[in-house]
């Protein structure tokens, strides 16, 4: 048996040793969003979540939103989800309940959700690897129950939620529960962004959106932001991108060595997650530069080590830890980055189906990302 | 053109611009190793080489070497090397002359010759990055003629050699010209190992061993070696390793997999340079670890970014910058490292031809490292 | 009101909140070693420790030992230590009972516990900086009760503890509880000792010669011991170092900048803890050299900046925090450190005043280490 | 001899060693601003400098600027300047001509004068220390002649220049000179501002503003600028700082450990040079912190390791490398950094005494940079 499915039982076991408890407040129902089979989801009644173990957490959804990961849960591509399960994975809410092992948070704190639950307490949340963590990791919306629903229940709530300062914009923080930190850490801290530096952002949809407004937090000289939409280009214009290459033409690699005087750059952040992209951070990354991938993958690539073996490069991938979170929150907070930038469209929560549409329909709709509010 | 093509170019220019000098002189001639085409090298006469411009020095080798790159070159596996070129960029030897704005050596002094030239005031020299110095590089026994003579002369000479303390074993310390700071440079600190890792080496010839022997500056817990060959094994055995793995039976993955509790490795180090050696190396790493490549691939090689962009790995290339080499001299000095045991033949200069056959069949020869010696 | 004394209140209230439960149990007692007034201390009875909260976990001690920091505490040094207080913060030991919380631990583990208490979950734990902990760090045998005795509650013990892997020497083990990360952490680590390095540690005792052990991870060229005591420069020898110096003659000074060329070491360890010492790290710092203090410092210095300004150089403080401990304990379990090595003398616990005063004549008896077991 | 005796006499060898060549060109004058004694300098003739080694180039003066060390030097601080020394470390220009070893300049190019002069080849300047080069350093305007004047005299030019992108403001080059780097090397790299952080940077000078707007690349969270001139405190807010201090009524420590809520500050760096402001920097430093001096200190200072000792804070000093200066003209170029704002006046060069006193009256005349121009 594979990790992950020792994982999934073992989920499973934990939440149905708590099943007496659970029937007891039977009567308890709310609504979520439910994933049952490839294209088919719907939003639907289903029992308000308990408190299983004592360092869980019960919280009560305030705003959520989609992630383009949800898009590929929907279509059947995430096996470890599967049929019943609610989805979601970022979101800010009340506290209803804590654990009794709980002490960060009480009943009425406002809290970001993280979309990686971290125990804190194993050797990968011991290193700041929280993405790794051996009881959680990405856990919510995937082997347990998400955040598109009016509450949820979030395990090890003391390190895997964060205090919402009085009088905080909620939308904005949303965005921290995954997609800034995704492009923070995966993009430019691993792509070691420093000031005076070249860099290019491969992909202007939400997550390279994210790296781009991170990334001006170490004042690189040139951004150059590459994408095949001229739409989400002239976003990127507006959020800061020094450059924008329309890659349609085959010209991408030319323009960017020309831009360069054939050095290439020092930084090429991958946000996409298909070969042609992955590609094209090879083709133009300088000597001594980092390729930092964030896009999810579902093929090899080709690495072209006959001739990246001499240049001295890095390339790195990562799950997103959210273990900045602490630090983009005070950047938010002293009003640093605007990450509500990134918000298109709103709705109600229980309008999710029609949000699903537009943010399904991104490029028509000029959607990044879509607040659903539940009150 | 390409950057080398014009590289190339300029190279010969400086020289042939020097030429009234060399007539004048002409009557000084010295022996040589040359490159003529692929399989056609011979132990010829050549002119002395001369002093080019202000910051050369001239370098009577005392010993020298053979790389497995040689090997390549005279296959003709190395397009830059033309039919006419000294070979080697390995050795020690003593000053014979220097020129006008060379201020850190004089005549007599005891030198290492780094197999990479640095001018000192490049971008790249300023930044540690030696190995693309605009006007160095690998040049030495590639664009410009090497050390596998009785002299060579060595542009930016006071960047690109390094005093031997008296009382020195030479013989250790040509070593320091590639073998060890490439193992070191591009095995041991790409990688990252810190006191306690789990490291694994693929490849356990000269500089497989070098990284096995500067690996233990830092006390990884374990070192485990991989390599088809037995008796190679059994010196890395002998230097150090702490576990070795003959891979011929196809189960390294599965062996290094259930040694690490199914965690993978810490660190894993490329030293081969083929697509079977990044394929391990990419099966047996660990959540969090490091791919540092050091070997020369001829071929591009298969990314399975669909399993390791969740993983948080980074992935290191690098053409050696020999800028350690002050950090491993102070070791060799101090006794902390015994280069020497990377010996295993010696022969004189004049018999260099039969030492490429020995050098040519290590395997059969058990040969590492062959020292040549100018008497 | 002081943070400290905030949480002394703190800690005492969550202790007598429990009281019923004690008082439950209160047949159950045990022996420890108690302070009571500057110089006055005793062996007596107590009550067994109960279970306070759910991340609680009582440990019957097996070994523990003294710290120099303890002989202060029986002068009255340490004024956060009360009449009553069960002094001690070395040890391993078995798991008798773990709080509802505590998920890593059950009965019957061995474990070595750690001098800092880590939540895990508050902002200075998740940055690594567990002497900092907002509900722990340094409390053992100081805020509450500690390991000299027979038992012993430990908060947060998911993060407090490391499991020892069975068939390890538990003696060996003792010496991770604080002197070999407080030599580690506060002096290899912030000094950056490495290889080929010039290191000079001043102090000889246990936690200077625990440095000289961990240093060695790092291969420095030169580890130069410097104190006033002849037999303990002796052991340093038989520990690694290359050089040691009798800084009784007032010469120390003379003789390091001698020894370096004038140029100073490259790392000063300041393992003392008293103005004299700490003057000398200043007097003999090279250029872009590292000053790290490890002393418990009871008087300020002072700090040659009209000298040192424009010296380049870092100096850095810190209280342990036994980040490094699961590293530290790979390398004992690979053999590439012996910190048994430390232990000069043995008692059982009962003799624990006798074993005081052993360590309390450290010179004269040659005491470094001294472990006390509980049979 | 003290090495800096050493080296005065070394450096007048050189120069009278290419008397003749001067002598032969006798005719050729310039005019230059002289130091005589203390309080006494003139604006007076003096020889045109001559190339003296391969590696000089002799640069044509287009701008330069007075540093508050030259104020330091006039009143006799600094005993290494002595009579007859032409002042100044600062400046931009045009290369006149260029030693035989020069390759990265030629006549006529535009360059930015750096304060330190690096050979590029010795072991200091190979670890990036050009500060402490053993062939330069801090020698302009101090050991030899410097840029207040029409002529200089270059030594290592190849190192100690930095080209000028054609188009560029010269007026602002001149700020790379010395006052960015100082504060961005000495003060925000060694303090190792991040984001979100809250620093506090004492002393709204030059070298104060310098490092304000050098502090925005990592966007800290809150830049709190201390000083006692009110004004200078205004222009600070217009610079960026997002709270100032006037500590003139001693509450600063108690103001800013209220603003941290008693954690006090992430960084502190001290841009004065004198012991109360040290003093304010270890009394506001938060647990984990950075305290960075760039103050020229004239007497020692006491540290209070009986608080520090168990802070985990570092304490850096540096004297500028320059090393930096490549990365700050691509922020310059890119627009992310407007350092002409720290220019208040501006003088023809042969006004250079009225400069002087301007300069000399920063308060009243509200003076920050002077620039003079050789028209």
């Amino acid at each position: 048996m594979t990790t992950i499915e020792t994982r999934i039982k073992q989920k499973k076991a934990e939440i149905s040793a708590n099943g007496n408890d659970r029937n007891s407040e039977a009567n308890q129902a709310m609504k979520a969003l439910v994933y049952h089979s490839p294209g088919n989801k719907s939003w639907e009644e289903k029992p308000k979540p308990q408190l299983v173990k004592p360092t869980d957490a019960i919280v009560k959804i305030s705003k959520t939103t989609i992630c383009g990961t949800d898009l590929h849960i929907m279509k059947g591509d995430v096996p470890t989800v599967t049929d019943g399960r609610i989805i979601g994975h970022e979101g800010v809410g009340v506290i209803e309940e804590v654990g009794s092992a709980v002490s960060n948070f009480k009943k009425s704190d406002h809290v970001i959700i993280s979309c990686i639950t971290s125990c804190g307490k194993c050797d990968y949340c011991k290193k700041g690897m929280y993405s790794h963590c051996t009881d959680g990791g990405w856990i919510l919306g995937n082997l347990i129950d998400g955040t598109q629903a009016e509450y949820v229940r979030i395990p090890h709530a003391d390190n895997s939620l964060y205090p919402i300062p009085a009088g905080s914009d909620e939308e904005a923080l949303v965005m921290l529960s995954d997609i800034l930190p995704t492009g923070f850490e995966c993009g430019v801290l691993n792509g070691q962004v420093k000031p005076g530096d070249i860099i290019a952002i491969i992909g202007a949809g939400p997550v390279g959106l994210a790296t781009l407004l991170t990334a001006q937090f170490y004042t690189p000289a040139e951004i150059i932001m590459i994408d095949v939409d001229d739409s989400r280009l002239a976003v990127a214009k507006t959020f800061g991108a020094t450059q924008t290459i329309n890659s349609n033409d085959g010209k991408a690699v030319e323009k960017l060595m020309k831009f360069t005087n054939e050095k290439g750059v020092d930084v090429a952040i991958e946000a996409v997650g298909i070969p042609a992209t992955f590609e094209l951070c090879q083709a133009i990354i300088g000597a001594g530069g980092h390729i930092a991938n964030i896009g999810v993958h579902g093929k090899s690539v080709t690495l072209h080590l006959e001739t990246l073996w001499s240049k001295n490069i890095t390339i790195t991938t990562r799950l997103v830890d959210t273990v900045t979170t602490p630090m983009l929150l005070k950047t938010v907070q002293s009003k640093k980055i605007a990450p509500k930038k990134l918000i298109t469209h709103h709705y109600k929560l229980d309008e999710i189906i029609k949000a699903y549409e537009t943010f399904g329909n991104a490029a028509k709709e000029k959607a990044l990302k879509v607040i659903l509010t539940n009150e």
